[in-house]
C-alpha cells in the first residue's frame, strides 16, 4: 500500500434511490429531484450530495435524503459504488449509492413533498436522468427484485398492517409479473412470517379483508435455519 | 446537490479479499500481505492501495491485486464501501472493498506466491488485521456464504473439472457444516447445471471418480426462470 498523500483525491458523493409503493395506482415509484444548477440543470436526478469529513457514508445518505426530500426514518441500505472515469463532467467524483424503502404509513407516496421540485416517478416511465443515474437506478431495481426473493425487505414498502392481497400486489408490482392467487397464499403462509390480526380493513365496508402484520422475530428464526423467500 | 469544490476530499483506496479453496486441507483460505510501513507495520492486511485518477474502481482493484500478490485473471466483484470516520489513522480514507475467487487451476492455493510477504491464511484462524480489515473480512465471508445459496459463484473456487465430492466439499467448507451425501447429490443434479465428462480423476487409480464441468449456458437459462441454489 502506497502513502496516502502522493495521490490526487476524488470528491465523494452519496446518491439515494428512494422506492415507494403506490397501491392504488399499483405501481412502484422512485423520488427524483430536479437539478437547478449545471451540469444537467433542469434534468431529473437521484437525490444526493457531497459527503462531509467526519461523517459516515450512511449518515451522509440520511442527511441528504432529509435535506433534499424531507424524508426520514426509512429502511436504508448501501447499494454499490460508482466510479467510472468521466461519470461526472465536473471532474473526478465517485458516488456511493444507497437505496431506501419508504412505508406509506410514514410518507404519502402519491402526495407532493414539501421539498422544492421533488416528485415521485413510476419506475417503468423514467425520464433520461442526469449523470449515470439511469445506471444507478437499474442497479437499485435489480437489487430490490433480487432481495425480494430471499429476504422480506419488501414489507418495508407496505403499511404496517396489510391484507394478503396488498402483499401479493407488492410482489407483483416489484417483480413485474402476475402471480397465481392460490399459490401465493399457500407459499406466503407456509413461510410462517405473518401474524394475523383481530382487525379488518377500514373504509371498504362490504369487502373488508383481514389485516396482517409481519412477524420479525419469526423471520429472524427462519433466516437462521436457511429458509428463503423465493415465490 | 452542492458544488463539488466546496468540500474536502477523502483519499480513496480499494481493498481486495482473495478467497481460495484448499481441497486437501479442506479449508477456505484468504491471501493477506504483511505491511512494512506505518501505520500497522508488521501487521497483516487485505491487499489494496490507492485508486488513481482516470482509473475505474475495478481496474484499480485488479491492478493492486496483481501488484501485491501476483494474482490475475480472477472472478472479482464489488463488496461494500467502508467509510466510518477514524477507520484509518492517516486521515480521511474511504475504501471500496472487492472480493475475488481464485481457481486452483490458475493459482496454487497451498504454495507461496512470488510476492514478498503474501501468504494464504485459513479464514477461521485469522490474526488481528490492520485498519478495519477484520470487518471487511467478515462482510466478505457473509457475502460468499449468502451468494453460494442462490448463485453458482462457488464454482470459481474449484478446478474447471471437478468431482461431485469436491463440489460437496466446497459447499461444506464455505458454509461450515456437513451436508448429507445423498441429499446433496439429489439437489445438485436436480439443478441441472453440471455437465458430465467422459473422463475420470487422474492420480487416484483405485478410487477415481467421474469428472464434471459447470454448464454456464444452462445456468443462465435457469436464472432467467428464477431458480435458486439453496441447498
Amino acid at each position: 500500500m502506497s502513502h496516502a498523500y502522493e495521490y490526487e483525491r476524488p470528491a465523494l458523493t452519496v446518491d439515494c434511490v428512494i422506492f415507494g409503493l403506490d397501491l392504488e395506482e399499483e405501481s412502484l415509484k422512485v423520488m427524483l429531484i430536479e437539478r437547478d444548477l449545471e451540469p444537467f440543470a433542469g434534468r431529473w436526478a437521484i437525490p444526493g450530495g457531497f459527503v462531509r469529513q467526519g461523517e459516515s457514508l450512511e449518515a451522509a445518505a440520511l442527511r441528504e435524503l432529509e435535506e433534499e426530500t424531507g424524508i426520514s426514518d426509512v429502511f436504508l441500505e448501501q447499494l454499490y459504488t460508482f466510479g467510472a472515469p468521466g461519470r461526472d463532467p465536473r471532474g473526478w467524483i465517485v458516488s456511493v449509492a444507497y437505496y431506501a424503502l419508504v412505508s406509506p404509513d410514514k410518507h404519502h407516496v402519491t402526495a407532493a413533498t414539501d421539498a422544492r421540485r421533488a416528485e415521485w416517478f413510476t419506475v417503468t416511465k423514467l425520464p433520461s436522468l442526469a449523470f449515470d443515474h439511469n445506471d444507478i437506478m437499474r442497479a437499485a431495481l435489480q437489487r430490490l427484485r433480487g432481495k425480494l426473493a430471499y429476504a422480506p425487505i419488501g414489507f418495508e414498502l407496505l403499511p404496517r398492517k396489510f391484507t394478503i392481497k396488498q402483499l401479493q400486489k407488492l410482489y407483483e408490482i416489484v417483480l413485474g409479473e402476475k402471480l397465481d392467487n392460490r399459490n401465493f397464499r399457500k407459499k406466503i403462509f407456509s413461510m410462517d412470517v405473518l401474524r394475523e390480526l383481530d382487525e379488518i380493513q377500514k373504509g371498504v365496508p362490504h369487502r373488508a379483508a383481514r389485516l396482517y402484520k409481519f412477524d420479525e422475530r419469526k423471520y429472524k428464526q427462519l433466516m437462521k435455519q436457511g429458509m428463503n423467500f423465493e415465490l
